[in-house]
């Protein structure tokens, strides 16, 4: 894996890996998803919403029938030994299932990873193939009362009892997503050595799970608090090492998000499509919406917000992918993971934001309709409001990210800016501009001894900038290969440069702010702005047209022949 | 009333109420209102959302007999005769009446108001001491499958029948707010002649409600489809003229957009009220989450965002008010209302706007909690959505406001910038840099020739720069008004710098995308980016340190009284 030299620390940039490289065999298990979504799933949507376990229970089973909870699971488990990215591909698909995408996520994510990255043989054995099958439904219990963005916070304790020979937990774990349908939970809990990962089955005494909660969305997933009561756990039930829970949870939490990612994009493009076809048929004034250009620049944005998100997450999907290859060990896997904390977190917050534009927008274009639960945008409406909040918040992510960038900033900053070739016409440009201005903050904020960790607006403002360059560049990067394979499309092309220059506008306003607000000397300050008027800036122009085009493309429309 | 005699056609400009004018007197209405809602709604807003029509039936009755309901009656028909100031601030404590604000609001505005603006002296006779007593129960039918934007497209028929003495009415209306517990509806209709008007009771025969429609949000507000099969209606019953009906609408549209903006205000100030609690009682990671400076900045923005939206929303009603000292005839009545219908398409989307972000943010800082129902924010999300889509959806309104503009550009754009006072400080230089700013992007337009109304994209852009340069305009000059009465609040004035800032910020890119978009000669370019870098830029700083001072005021968090 190519590890990027320059001051920033973005991985795998050179060649990584677009959604155009898919092969025939790869998108055969797209079709399965889809098809297992559209014939399976989305036909009990209403008895999924009424929470009637026993569906979501025989979904699980058709689901690991068709191998799709077992794609991370090694082939000795009953798994398919397939990449992140596949497994990406595959939640996107399953963003179309509304609650039961949750309930997918879950099982498939943090209820099945930390059996693969830290589970002993033993336990390998025991658990994967049940939960690779769906025979065994899983789920992961960390969040507390008291421990909901300071997940680290537990009040649950377990206490080693020597004469039962057995760890006794007690404690109360909060909106634990799969609870009542789940065989097997993750358990953290505080041990004298302290976070501890525990494996809790059910069945066993002193488990109990309190009543569904009422929430705006996602209704059909079941969310509940799991009590424990004096429930003993063998020690072969520990997770890892004791002591070191703490690390399985941020592992996982990691790659948790690296497929909530996944999922928004699926659900993102659902919402597109759904809007799309609504202003294609819609008539008002005598014409079908899209004929609007305020609507065409909608749908645009829409469709250039989902290609930026995409792109992003397929290149940390790979770059993952490419460092496990002949990584066996835990503490390489759990290190490897830690290694792209900070992508995965960009990934976590824009495809989340992404999602919720794109579902306001779709809500809008339906108009009344789409307030009304008749129409599908208004249940995903509703639903995605969930993905800004749980696996981290958004605002716990941007600490993370900016934290983690700032420490690989602290620790680089001596190099130049790296700035890849710079003949690439006007999207080169913007990157290269954007980097500038980038470097340019953080050596304002470094020379006025901003702590960033406490003056968290301009954590907020670092951590855009940084995603914003992260997600332009891999957009950008994704079109050069295209274009060198002679196969970038013109629709691909136009999306890249208006995601380009208005990422670039708004990293451009970012480093104004931060310029103008961090205390400093007249004269320092000065020098800044100076250097912020030397940056050269390219021509912003043709935005209107190119979106108008795009909107046409992405919805397949042709006035023409719709006359 | 003063008209501005610059390019800007804002209307009384110099000197305007603010909501600190309000007597003692004015403010027991609100008191009222008050405890109305606590006592009388909340309670019931359980039984609300289920449609206990009786529940919402009683209601309306307490509201009249406390005077709610006739505020815009005049006092010969059983109503207090008082002000579109008043009015508002009755609707937005409303606001906190969750989904019978909305029944509220159709009933007491375009419920009652065409009878008060257009009716007949009988039809005012019969009609508003029965709606001001809320004895009965207005509603409002304009709507169709067919025309929600496009309201003019009605298929609903009305054709006179000679032998039977009157109109016979058929049509479907759609969406339509009341619709079960309205006694009587103003029905549009086409006729021969165009759009009409009628009153028509509900006991009449061929009338019939659909089932409720199921909706995101607004759940305890009746909406359904009004069927009209032969329905019989006496020409007494037509409101206004034969044929005016497309003026009646529009006329009642603007102060339906005006109510709206003022309920809008209320249930930010509600959601604030509740992310600012909540975020001084929930603990994480040791602290108070208001302690934590991203909470702050967030609540200082909705904070923000108010303190702008009440300041021009109370200032158009202002203007409303002058304007209908002593005008009694309709046709001037319909001509006023005209003048200001920019007004109340600013206040329409930007209230809106403010308060989808203000619910927004309210839900994310409760985390999870907000996504419960348990939690009074997951319910203000749901509602909120529709605000941007009925009453013309924001879409519609930016076209209005763009289209209006223009217009009364067109006929003034001889006259010269006009600045208000240049010697205001910092805020005046951000007004008069913003006034410059917008002029240089309305010579683009007109220069390029650009068709706002087909190139809807730049439309959206000037109706917020327009609104921006509103709302900023009229928190500024609130301010001064308070400043030179010595009672300008520190709170007040950040809020009134932060604001100003940041709009400015916001025009100072729509026109850098305006200019850079248009089609144009490189020279004309280059002469427009010249005069763009002529203008002074005013100072951009310590926003960060006014925002945490506004959030600690107005949750009134004070971190050494706490410990």
């Amino acid at each position: 894996m190519e590890i990027r030299q320059g001051f920033l620390p973005f991985q795998n940039r050179r060649d990584f890996f677009t959604p155009e490289d898919f092969t025939n065999e790869e998108e055969l298990m797209l079709k399965t998803t889809e098809s297992f979504v559209k014939n399976h799933v989305q036909p009990q949507m209403e008895a999924i919403e009424q929470h009637q376990y026993s569906v979501a229970a025989r979904l699980f089973k058709e689901a690991g029938d068709l191998g799709l909870l077992g794609v991370e699971v090694p082939e000795e488990y009953g798994g398919l030994s397939l990449s992140k990215k596949i497994s990406g591909l595959i939640a996107e698909k399953m963003g179309h299932a509304g609650s039961f995408s949750v309930s997918f996520n879950i099982h498939a994510g943090v209820g099945t990873l930390p059996f693969i990255y830290f589970g002993t043989e033993k336990q390998k054995h025991k658990y994967l193939p049940k939960l690779a099958s769906g025979r065994w439904i899983g789920a992961y219990a960390l969040t507390e009362p008291d421990a909901g963005s300071d997940a680290l916070n537990s009040k649950t304790r377990a206490i080693w009892d020597g004469e039962k020979g057995a760890w006794v937990l007690n404690g109360e774990k909060q909106w634990i997503t799969n609870a009542h349908v789940a065989d097997v939970y993750v358990v953290f809990a505080k041990t004298h050595h302290g976070m501890t990962a525990f494996i809790v089955e059910k069945s066993l005494p002193g488990i109990s799970v309190g009543p569904e909660e009422k929430k705006m969305g996602i209704k059909g997933s079941s969310t509940a608090t799991l009590v424990l009561e004096d429930v003993e756990i063998p020690s072969e039930n520990v997770l890892g090492k004791v002591g070191n829970g703490h690390r399985i949870a941020l592992n996982i939490l990691n790659m948790a998000r690296l497929k909530l990612a996944f999922s928004n994009i699926g659900t993102a493009k659902q919402a597109l499509q759904l809007a799309g076809d609504y202003a294609k048929e819609r008539l008002q004034f005598q014409s079908p919406l899209i004929e609007f250009t305020m609507i065409q620049e909608k749908i645009a944005d829409m469709a250039i917000a989902i290609y930026g998100a995409e792109s992003a997450a397929y290149r940390t999907a790979d770059g993952l992918d490419q460092g496990m290859e002949g990584t066996a060990e835990v503490q390489d896997v759990s290190e490897l993971i830690f290694t792209f904390a900070m992508e995965c977190s960009i990934n976590k917050v824009n495809c989340s934001e992404v999602l919720a534009r794109v579902v306001d927008e779709a809500v809008q274009i339906h108009g009344g309709y789409g307030y009304m639960q008749e129409y599908e945008v208004e249940r995903l409406y509703r639903d995605a409001r969930i993905s800004r909040i749980f696996e981290g918040t958004n605002e716990i992510n941007r600490l993370t990210i900016s934290k983690l960038f700032m420490k690989h900033y602290q620790n680089h900053k001596h190099r130049e800016i790296e700035n890849i070739e710079s003949n690439q016409g006007q999207n080169g440009k913007w990157m290269q501009t954007s980097e500038q201005l980038l470097y340019l903050a953080l050596k304002a904020l470094t020379e006025s001894g901003v702590e960033i960790e406490q003056e968290q607006e301009y954590s907020r403002l670092l951590s855009d900038m940084v995603s914003d360059l992260y997600v332009m560049e891999s957009a950008f990067l994704r079109s050069e290969k295209s274009g060198q394979r002679g196969r970038l499309s013109m629709t691909h092309k136009g999306m890249t440069e208006v995601l380009c220059a208005e990422r670039y506008r708004k990293i451009a306003e970012a480093v104004k702010t931060i310029l103008s607000s961090v205390e400093a000397s007249e004269k320092k300050r000065k020098d800044w702005f100076n250097a912020l008027k030397g940056i050269e800036y390219p021509e912003f122009s043709g935005i209107f047209e190119k979106k108008r085009n795009i909107a046409k493309d992405v919805t397949g429309w042709d006035a023409a022949q719709a006359i």
